[in-house]
């Protein structure tokens, strides 16, 4: 069972808002629209985990591995060795689907099940210590009902409360909504949320970052910019504040 | 039956703009979006009433004990003895609905009556004084269906009128909305409303708490900053109009 | 059948407002928030005509008798006499219903015409002049579905209309909308509103009251500021116009 | 068939504003919510008709007849003689459903025929000139499913433009919003509407009319002031610029 | 099949804004609220074309003809002779219906099959060039689910794009609302977009026209001020722009 | 499988902003609403990949192609003999359906699919590099459930993902939402989104340009004003800030 432990997300002026990093073993909801940086923060976590000899896994559910991998390459952070060394595993929820005999695109409640059996016992095998799914919207649209929805998040909590490692799951949302995830069950199942917001200076998108919860720990609340680039990929800055929206 | 008596939460400023406390008897509706603050609040009016002598019990239908207590480990006001001793009970309803050979996540009408009568039983044999379900939200998204989940809010609040405790029951909505609950109903089987809001202070959010209601006390309705620090809890001061959204 | 007599709330400025008060055998719905005083101005209406030896009653369903009046007890208008006397009469139709043999939370179509007629004959019997039913949002919840409120309202309005007495019904909306009921319904069947409304000055809330409509008086619809005190109860005065939001 | 005359509202900037007044023969939607004059503003249509000599008929659906007219009792406009001598006709829809051996409150599909036809004798009987429903909105509500509502309004339409008398609908719509009707279609059997808003003044709603559309008429688009009084009834004035919303 | 030439509405200033016409063949969607001025234009397009010696047809589904007639007389640019010379036809769709044996109000979807071949049997028939249906909005509400409005759509989209004529279809919008049309599917079946809408100028409303869109002619984007006069029909100018909302 | 190459689209500013232009074997969706210029930028994107000498294909929906030929032939990029030589392809979704035997507006889940096959099979017939729908919109509202619906964007994601050509999407919303997609699926199987907003300056609208989010290039999230004209086409140039809405 998870103790007192932080996990470092490794983007400094993030682990100092989260006074130290995510408290292990947490659930973290990351919500943003498209586009506004949830895949690349989640894989440098992951990079940056490894690099500090933490396993981790990705399942990703919409962008094929291939797409995946080609877009990381262009970002110092990322280490191929580290994909090919088995320290950040890449695994494409519908390959896992196919192999299973399970429809790729339609889950039944039992494929739904079987997936997350599937889903625990990788982590579990590969002793992971971070985790990320991106995305828990993309996957629920693969449910067929909200009934069956609203079940597999919860049973995806119990899940992954039980489980020895600190979650990401990419939360999708809509541009300019204040809500944190498509159909109102994902936070239930969270100890921490990270808003990304893209907010408008003088008609450009600024893109933001802003813990709005994160149990067990006092975090900051302070909004910050955040900048993506090759060469330092995700960064956080201090929000002029003249650029408010 | 419930007297004239009161309740004090033990957050000095709260407690003066209640003229005191809440009433005893109350059934009050703590309502506030994902990170507001709702769970650290009604841990320290159970921490506080326990140091007062008055035993109480948290039901909670989302956060694991090992998670709940650990996260309440880093504040100053958490003492783990009155948990040991029993004047603080910490139940999770998943564990109460499994030893009931129940579906955790999903409840029938018979399943929701059961755990009503349950966490009623609990209730009466600890002889508590003050009650915390967290969350109403969560707990009512294992209805199936909206019959049903009217039902059980009605009868939960039978129940809770009909006991000799204080009751709080946190109610979570989506950021930035103007209502009181998920589903309308909530409010109707409350007699005090105690509002968490974040308002947006030049880009970052300040935490708000304000009394919007409270049957048989001549309560302020001033809205106040509210803030949460390892040393002290939950602590208000007053708002400063400049800060205004 | 109804004259062109006044029933007066007992409110000075607003009975001002009314040029005199409630035109007698009207229907008013007196919409507002949780915890906008709806309750307290309803019973202070009773109180007061009961003062001038006009009988009256009070039906609640979702607040037990006992909160009720514990929670009027604070107020100097209250006068506990008068309910003994059976000037105001307070009854709970949960309590009601139990005797007839009906669900308390949930009424057939028989049982809401059931709990019609038996309303019918309480205001009959004890011959009152002023009738309250706090609240019609909480009572059509416990009807089934939309078909069944819309009837249910309709007949309501019906009876209502043959009786010999002045009616306020409350209703109960979300805060910061502009409607008038839950349903839309419900002001079909009313001669009057008067609103209730929260503003925002400076952060706080106001609490405000202002009559939209009163079918056979050329009343004001003034807004006026309307504070709740124990001395006073509902006390209206002017809105300054500088804390409008 | 109708010609090219005018039918002149009796309310002169009204009439101005219409370049002489309602084009005979059109159907008119009366647009407003709860307390926006609606009622009174059609009462003093009719009895300025009849002092001109048109005979008109004023069916109510809501309102009971005793209570119609005590209100309009209050008005210096009301002259009781013009509804002794049959000049101007009040009639409760619900007690005509009653004579016919219907349900006064949900008519079926008959019974909205069978009152569409009495409808349309009893004008043709009386030859009214002008005819007034208040409200084609709680009309509506006695139906039982949006299927019905549509095909009652259109049919109502085909009745209307079938006759030779100028119809005003009451269409009650919830405040602060812009739409014309409840259900979208009322307006399209409307050759007119005119729309009857309550904009806020410095926190006091103030009564406006405007006319929207009068087809056959190159009407003003001018939004007046309006008031009721006693004395005059209903009267429009400039709308002070500076008193927008 | 449709060469490149253009269709002059005959308003001058919109000729201009669409760089001369538009292009023949297409169809537009006329967007406005009740009482924005659609059937004018319509009709001023159809005469003008007229008096160019281009057939056209104007098919009405909810204002009967009498009243149609009537009510453009009034303007200077109708001309009685080109209806009674058959250069511009107005056909009433319930009376085709009628006369089909179809019910007038709700339509099958064999009704429709029917109603979109007499109504192309007619346009070919009389070779016109220039076509109106005013609304297709009316006409879907005759339409009992939105799949039989989904595929009447995109069927009078086919039927339309194959015909060798000019064609107009008004679209009824709510006030002060940012949509085309009503179903969202109106614009699918469209080449162009003409926006009518009502602006608040210091509290009156201005009518004002854009357009939106129109394939294959790099027209003007410019909003303009609308009038609508006896003498000229409809009429623009440029918009003040002291004037906007 | 596709490399690090990059697809030029051929409007200058628009690929320094994706820093190069599409990464090849992306999946872009273009948004905006009707009238946006979303058809024209897509047949611009064509052409110019037609003279680099990149194949491609157009699927249209709505548009028959006599119209699309028709409007093209306005623009200077336009170049006849790029269709004519197969290097552009424009092909009719509703012909191809036809030809297979299916219903041309309405397609079942087999029809779907062997659209799916049909496309995919042209596609690599034709060995394209470049592949246009224009809309996804408009081709979902042919079938006939939201389960159909998602089904058909996941297939089609899947299939599009595993072809080595670079496709837009073109995806219709209504004026002055902030939404990417009709179904809110649409934007999972993206790899790029291109927003095209209408903005208000002094009452006319101008368009813009910005790239939301494209995977694997550190673009630019500038947003541009756009023009259409004969000349030029579509050309970006600085948005002025004085003109933001």
């Amino acid at each position: 069972m998870a103790g007192n432990e932080i996990c470092k997300v490794g983007i400094e002026t993030l682990d100092e808002a989260l006074i130290g990093g995510i408290p292990t073993g947490s659930t973290v909801l990351m919500v943003g629209s498209s586009g506004s940086g949830k895949t690349t923060l989640c894989m440098q976590y992951l990079i940056n985990g490894a690099k500090e000899g933490e396993r981790g896994v990705f399942f990703t559910i919409t962008e094929p591995l291939f797409k995946l991998t080609k877009n990381m390459e262009g970002f110092d952070f990322y280490d191929k060795k580290l994909i090919e060394s088995g320290m950040v595993n890449l695994i494409d929820l519908r390959i896992i689907s196919e192999r299973l005999g399970l429809d790729a695109e339609k889950y039944s409640v039992e494929d739904a099940g079987a997936l997350l059996d599937i889903l625990q016992d990788i982590a579990d095998e590969l002793n992971v210590k971070r985790l990320v799914i991106d995305s828990i919207t993309a996957l629920c649209y693969r449910l067929q009902s909200p009934e069956m929805i609203r079940d597999f998040i919860f049973k995806l909590g119990s899940s992954l409360a039980a489980m020895n490692c600190t979650t990401i799951l990419t939360s999708e949302v809509p541009p300019k909504t204040y809500k944190f995830s498509q159909h109102g069950i994902e936070e239930f199942i969270a100890d921490g949320i990270i808003f990304l917001e893209d907010i408008d200076r003088k008609g450009d998108l600024i893109r933001t970052l802003q813990v709005v919860k994160m149990r067990g720990t006092p975090h900051s609340r302070t909004r910050f910019a955040m900048s993506i680039s090759s060469k330092s990929g995700i960064e956080l800055s201090p929000l002029l504040k003249s650029s408010r929206a």
